[in-house]
């Protein structure tokens, strides 16, 4: 059950700007985080570490964005192009300065001169993950098991503090045969369910799918649901009845693996398949579920959280 | 001493690849990090909290974003137009989705069409706090000190690895009285030395300026150094001869303090200033100087950092 509600108009994300937890930036979705909020967030990642240490997976971190040619040769902009972020420069001379400065001093849109760089925001951890591990050469007969995390961007402003427009992915991405993939996601299916349950907060498991665009995307949707390709652990957040997926389990099928000519050790279009943890998500379910207050979560939690 | 470059052609960025410690994307300047490389990274900063703890300083984390309206405030544009990254969104309906992807489909420049978001990169770690902390009132008598660590972005492709376009930056930052922030950075400039020797690695301090942009841009940079705004602690990592900027401590005078409206306790302007740390800087500066495989550093840098 959530805890309740006051009953005057202050909302979850009033709370968290109140207390000091989240911190105002002055966009919906683009906010700070206090160290409180951080060090809950680093007892979650170390959970995560537990649960998945025995896998020995490889880690690798990159910077919150990629290669505009990778992310072109991903088809991203086919199925959420109303996400994505691409970065823009100035590329002028000092006369082009001149007049980038007049257009700001009489409040025109200084913008429009800006030119695309060769780089754009990720909009999942692992999407520079492929291309990487596709110029190693053939997966070995084990496949390959990656740890990520970056900060990822979607263009979606709200006031619903588990909808931001910059926040953290963990993901545990697997590479290899259908059965080794397919095996790695049942795995983490079960041991998700465990460790927010170690968490103390009430969830579901439901199959899903990803926010495809436009008439075409709706297909996608039902293609996706009908495969059970897209599972997702859900928390209620910012509602009852609409809860926020906190983890999602996907199987890729050779989709990443084809379009980045990722082969397996008998030469195959490799499979992947990754489990994803949606970091603020998460802290921020224990602060609705537990409260604002960390002093007086249930002992079993901070344990779990190192807190 | 640097170590010995190898006779071959091999550059220290090759080197990193070849290690594994940095993972290529296909832009210059934009890498992926193993773990090793971040592992070596929270050492370094486990150092620096431990040089700062007895400060107290309020820990706050921002995304690697922040607002445009604030950014534009900030003056950036003047002074740094060239290391800017703005960020950009499709805010199109389906049909305008079907001409964008014929554009992509033909090899086009489908980029025309995005149009400036709300947010844009983060160019230094401290720009999104100013506004923050004005926010919240007169600062104390004893003024504030605040921890600060995100991912920055600046439009800089290089092949020198202490040149990235996406980097972390690790700053402390004093607001209040001129008094209370120089005597801030004195402090830290005595303390940074002493961390970096810790660390077992030659530097040289010196007067600085920012890289301000065009024929201004130059009167500004001469008056930074006159008036010995900046210093940086500086060491030798891709050359003997040009030595890379890894701390820097800055005093602001009352610059940001009037741009956004922050005031000391009896009502002037604020004074700030900041100590800065190049995150990935001063790793690679370890993996120059005392070479790629960790296990044979100097016992007391290892120590140093807990590895």
């Amino acid at each position: 059950m959530l805890a309740k509600t006051p009953t005057t108009e202050t909302s979850f994300l009033d709370e968290l700007f109140d207390r000091g937890l989240l911190i105002e930036t002055g966009v919906d979705g683009l906010y700070g985080r206090s160290g409180l909020f951080e060090a809950i967030g680093d007892g979650f990642q170390a959970l995560v570490s537990r649960y998945g240490a025995a896998d020995k997976a490889e880690v690798v971190r990159f910077p919150p964005a990629m290669a505009r040619s990778v992310f072109e040769q991903s088809g991203y902009m086919k199925s959420f192009p109303q996400l994505a972020g691409t970065v823009h420069c100035f590329c002028g001379n000092p006369a082009d300065h001149v007049s980038l400065l007049q257009t700001i001093e009489q409040k025109g849109d200084w913008t429009e001169g800006q030119k695309a760089s060769d780089v754009v925001l990720t909009p999942a951890a692992c999407y520079p993950l492929y291309p990487t591990a596709a110029r190693r050469g053939d997966l070995p007969v084990e496949g390959r098991l990656y740890d990520l995390l970056s900060y990822c961007f979607r263009h979606e402003p709200s006031k619903d503090p588990a909808r931001q427009q910059f926040f953290r992915m963990r993901e545990y991405v697997r590479m290899g045969t259908p059965d080794q993939v397919t095996e790695f996601r049942a795995n983490w299916l079960e041991r998700g369910q465990k460790l927010i349950g170690d968490l103390g907060l009430p969830f579901a498991v439901d199959v899903a799918n990803d926010p495809f665009f436009g008439r075409t995307g709706k297909m996608l949707a039902v293609n996706q649901r009908d495969q059970r390709l897209k599972f997702e652990l859900l928390i209620p957040i910012e509602s009852e009845e609409n809860p926020t997926a906190c983890l999602s389990f996907n199987y890729h099928q050779d989709h990443f693996g084809k379009t980045f000519g990722l082969t397996s050790a008998d030469g195959e279009v490799a499979h992947t398949a990754c489990v994803g943890f949606g970091h603020e998500r998460v802290i921020l379910a224990l602060l609705k579920h537990h409260g604002t207050d960390v002093a007086r979560w249930p002992a079993s939690v901070r344990t779990a959280l190192g807190l």
